[in-house]
């Protein structure tokens, strides 16, 4: 891989107190990945170097304490030391200050990329119950972002290799999920991953799949209405504007078929049918992307790992993934784009 | 493998214009298959020899017309010719007499599992539309054999090498299901399927894993109240009978972890939460089992699969495998039991 140095990330290190940190300096040691954009992790520089002495983890980073001497430009690994934890870190638990510190580094990631410092953020593992300990009543990354940057509609995305799975309704009851999958909603993430995966991945016209809500995607009607209320029209509605889409497919046999790249996005509609045939297929190498913020955000696909603390057993598999797709997706936005178009069902239309 | 000739076992044809009966003579040339048990086929004769002639099969079966000259004592593959179909074959389409010619064979081999002549059945692939023109407006094989049984607990497993999965709700609509998964219904559910385990696995004590049924398993009751009512209160129901049971689990990361045989059984609340997962990782390998018949039932995980008739490549692995389990099931069961003990939920034994 050629040296990229268009595109600059920013790296939260995440709760200090999970496999955050470890992971990022382990993804970072890959000479590959270094060099392939400019980087700045957003940590702390103590919990760093007590994490080099114990894995041994040759890195060279130019360490800054302010903002104002980062340098973006040049190949080398910011870090920006917040020195924000202390000493000893309650390794494995959920501890308020570590949640503050968490907290602290997006925050950091949002200023940055608000004054179009950077292309991409990548986020390591936070604990929601230390945010909320701290005083940070939040769900996760997504709510933070979406909040700072007034964006309404953000997609959660899983990808590994070619597959790519976008969610229509996320964190809710499943008994709720029938009620969610409107003509509208459906409609609305046709448009934008059509657009989305055009952006940043240089596909002129994807190819789209769109599972069923029901089993078999309901059979004709035998269980369940939704796929020709709201799933059948919605697909027309898309293909009248020349989207490449097909479906409703029956969600059970779909992925089977993708995972060899023979879509590329497929809708699902409820978070267990993406996320289930995603982790039985790719456990540890799915990434976690962010649609609809102004940037690009990527993040691994799994949590602080508070079991494994310690051990220097994490594997930084999936955060490798995930600052490699980050500079891919980032490289592929036009530069003089100033901001990253967002859909807006509404007005049907991109701001 | 020695051959055992103990158990007899009936492979319907299923539906002439599928490829049911390619499947059904492609697995039985497969010879380890042919010599591990008697066999039965209840189909058509004359379409049996047409497709030896097109795919050059050697097969060699003990023709009979008549019920009565049936000799299931010795190594041979019987062949009960019940001539109900009629030349040229509608290849591909949905069609009554077809349908028709498939409901016979599977009455007789319900004729044949009343008189105590058979020990299991494995059935080929129907048309449900093509039943439903010839006039039998059932909703499959389950149906018919559970009506003829008058078993009303069937439940639907599907088997691929160690993983078992079987269903708390299956052909529903996703909106009915939340208001289906009572604490009975997973109760009942995981008491049977101990039972079934230990009887046709021999299996001692099996391990079982209950997956939840919102996203994380409802993490807590953030997403949903199913697992708190319902499913951690029966789990902890079958605890107190002894029963090995773990759960509930977030059922996008249970089965990568149990695709190894972690667990002897895996309860899942819904089609596509089983069905997914399954079809993705044994596509072409899936044995689907009924459970709570006298008998034993199991059939392949795919339809007539109409597109590909007569393209002569069909796969037979799935009937393959869904004959090779009924064989072993079914040698499982002891010889002395007349029937095969039924799980009655209401009186919290079996009969």
């Amino acid at each position: 891989m050629k040296p990229k140095k268009k595109v600059r990330i920013a790296i939260t290190m995440g709760d200090p107190a999970g496999i955050g940190p470890e992971i990022t300096l382990r993804a970072l040691c890959d000479k590959k990945i270094a060099n392939s954009a400019s980087f700045v992790i957003l940590g702390d520089y103590g919990v760093a170097t007590q994490l080099q002495r114990e894995l041994r983890l040759p890195f060279n980073f130019h360490i800054i304490s302010d903002i104002g001497r980062m340098n973006m430009s040049e190949e080398m690994i910011n870090f920006l030391n917040l020195g924000n934890v202390t000493f000893p870190i309650p390794y494995g638990k959920v501890d308020a200050r570590c949640g503050k510190a968490a907290y602290e580094y997006i925050n950091m990631g949002c200023l940055l990329l608000r004054s179009g410092t950077l292309n991409g953020l990548v986020t390591a593992p936070i604990c929601k119950e230390a945010l909320h300990l701290a005083g940070y009543p939040v769900q996760g990354h997504t709510q933070i972002l979406a909040q700072r940057f007034n964006a309404r509609y953000v997609r959660m995305m899983f990808v590994a290799g070619k597959v790519r799975v976008v969610l229509v309704t996320v964190h809710v009851p499943l008994a709720a999920v029938p009620g969610l999958i409107t003509k509208k909603a459906v409609q609305d993430t046709i448009f934008s991953v059509s657009r989305d995966i055009t952006t940043y991945f240089k596909i002129k016209r994807p190819r789209i799949a769109v599972c069923g809500l029901n089993p078999h995607a309901s059979e004709g009607g035998l269980f369940g209405t939704e796929e020709k209320e709201h799933i059948i029209p919605a697909i027309a509605k898309a293909r009248q504007q020349k989207i490449k889409v097909e479906g409703p497919f029956p969600a059970d046999s779909l992925f089977w078929q993708a995972k060899d790249g023979a879509y590329d996005a497929i809708i699902a509609m409820y978070h267990d049918q993406a996320c289930i045939p995603f982790k039985t297929l790719y456990f540890d190498k799915g990434v976690n992307v962010s649609l609809g913020l102004p940037f690009v955000r990527t993040s691994p696909d799994h949590g602080t790992a508070f079991n494994i603390v310690g051990t220097h057993h994490a594997d930084p598999s999936s955060m490798k993934e995930a600052i490699k797709l980050c500079v891919e997706m980032s490289a592929n936005v036009p530069r003089k784009r100033k901001k990253i178009k967002v859909y807006v069902p509404n007005q049907d239309r991109f701001r």
